[in-house]
């Protein structure tokens, strides 16, 4: 009997998420499942294309990296992962893509400002883009790194991962994380959504303006906070 | 017996339209239709997925914004869709949606030109976009303030809304209207379609101007008014 | 007994690749094969889906614009089509579509430039898009009138049909022709290509230059004319 | 008994997937399989539709050029495969496309810088673009000078194909190879998306930066090489 049957499949259907949205093509996204309780997460192994994946072909990895149950390797970015669950004490699961508007905002180095309504829905903020890796965190290792770049750059802004769901790794792509893993495929989902229109909306108006303050909150709150009115209310 | 079975399948059946059409991802959109007679509209609940609709899920709501049939919550853009009712006669039905070169005009703040024929075949004038919300209407209630500022628009451009089936919410979005549902989102394809042509013209010819007054009024006496001739004889 | 039955369902299987291949949504294009024996050409009906098209719904006309045969009013394109079949020997077929790229180059209202070899399979030269129409020839007979124009675009530009098989009408959109219908709708559906191309190549290089002649004459060569050796043998 | 049925597959199998992978329409690419033991590669007909494609279909053609097997005329390109399998030990396949972003870049005759991560995971440099070239190859025998002029550009720049597996022949499109058709045609995918990305990143910021040396060598050492962890182990 599998132990960790359920993370499995929610982590699986997750990774299913990717290439259904047009996220990643090939193998090249990850997603994972958490669970907090037992202090393991189920990520999608390292290079298996998403139509042969299995629930069984998870791999489910303990909080010291190492390989707690299943046959394969885990992704090679199972180590970012690993540190999100670490030190951000709301992800219970965590996607990575290759999605191109993302990758275009990550490569371009450009956190992306809130120029409408549907980023206000899933961040009040702008979107944060880290800094470019140095060459020693590279050496050390470098999906750690990249993890902890992550959480470095939320602490140095001041962000809150349970509010800004998601950011641009420079150079490399996008992270995002939720409440679930499913939650998390969502994130990447808007991401790619929000980065489209947010390039689109300087190849109409290279000089456009973020929305104003009251309505970035106006937008969030109606999704978010105790005060949130949008979608329906919960059994 | 349901008293709206057909009004909930006209509403049901658009707000299929639109991720068929590719004009929202998730929930991020809806639709509704309204019966002028008896007074009430039936919409989208909120924040559920597209495939999981039935006709019998369509919140039915009045003229005063009142639940009148339906166990849901009506979408969150309800008052909204109310306000275009009350105000535009010609309204039978309302979409909302956030595709993404509509979004991008949207953000960008400009009305779209009447850059061709495709455009010219669907209204005879630019495409308005509204002002930003000020905080206070934003404080008030936002989404009938939303409805308010888009009727607001027409006036006082002089636009007459049986006309010019379409309008940006600035920082925000679409919305169209037409004679049923279906027609609504039929409008609102248009308006992708026509905003996503408007964006590569400018990449083509960032200085490309709009058609002169004699094909825009041609093209669009070709489908609409008395010398129309497009299309079958109707009945 | 249907005396139009091959000419019909010739005509029904172009209008059908128009949204297969996404060169036009709802009723945005339309396509018509032409039996220059007889002097007639079947054409979609005016203002139909494309799913709702049959063989029998195709619109017979004759070389004075009359229906020979059917019972629906023709597509409101329809003298275009008749004007190109007659001063085009070459035409067997013509389509008309609204297909994003080529209407952007059409408002853009620029000849597309031939940047690469694939565009040069297809026309050994740039593809020419007409001036816009004036007031008084809009007056007259504006389907008409635009057929007209492109036959006036090459004659003063000096080209033959036969050898660029595609036109912009500025402000308007893309005409095709071949030596059938089929092979109208693959010379509009390779037009959006190389547009597609063309603007992508623009994004990437505002200064890209055309292609030297040897290489626009040698991929031209490579499939048309007495040497030409792209494809099988015929019989 | 077909000799070299196994071949045969290995190209159709690669064929079929240009156009699921939105690589060509039409008949717009090409891919081959070679058997460096016998000195045969197994090619696409030309001018025949993906649709129609039998593995029967498949050429076979010898290191001179010469049909080995087959019924049908090879690609018009196939002196292109064979000066690569010629010259460069590593391909075991060969994938030519038309896909737009590769086309685009191809058209404008820049070499993709190494703009991110995704271009890294596939080649530690930007991704080479020849020479346009000039009347007396085209006019000697323009497939074979293409090859040429690939291997060329290869020498002159110091570039092993084994470790960039793919090129943009300016003017003209992409070419990719591997060590097996599915590997060639894997790589023009790629090519395609990180023509994409690299296209998006430009429009994002204009003055967007490659990658630094130590985040481009980490990403290809993942994948590649003695210390490769990415994937699975082999057998």
């Amino acid at each position: 009997m599998d132990a960790y049957k359920t993370l499995r499949e929610e982590a699986w259907e997750a990774n299913l998420e990717i290439p259904r949205r047009n996220l990643a093509i090939y193998t090249w996204g990850n997603a994972s499942a958490f669970d907090r309780e037992r202090g393991v997460f189920a990520i999608k192994p390292s290079g298996v294309a998403y139509d042969e994946l299995t629930p069984e072909s998870m791999v489910v990895v303990d909080m010291d990296g190492a390989v707690a149950d299943g046959s394969l390797r885990p992704s090679s970015d199972m180590e970012t992962h690993r540190v999100l669950y670490r030190d951000f004490p709301c992800a219970g699961g965590v996607t990575h893509t290759h999605s191109p508007y993302a990758v275009a905002w990550a490569q371009a180095r450009r956190p992306v400002p809130v120029f409408g309504t549907t980023h206000a829905d899933h961040g009040a903020e702008a979107i944060p883009c880290t800094a470019v890796m140095d060459a020693d965190a590279v050496r050390n290792n470098y999906e750690m790194e990249t993890g902890l770049l992550i959480v470095r750059t939320f602490r140095e802004q001041n962000k809150d991962p349970s509010l800004m769901p998601m950011i641009l790794a420079a150079g490399h792509g996008p992270f995002a994380w939720g409440k679930s893993a499913s939650d998390s495929v969502y994130h990447a989902a808007a991401l790619e959504e929000i980065c489209k229109m947010a390039t689109l909306t300087l190849n109409v108006n290279p000089r456009a303006e973020p929305l104003p303050e009251h309505l970035i909150k106006k937008h969030w709150e109606r999704k978010h906070g105790a005060n949130a009115y949008y979608g329906q209310k919960k059994g």
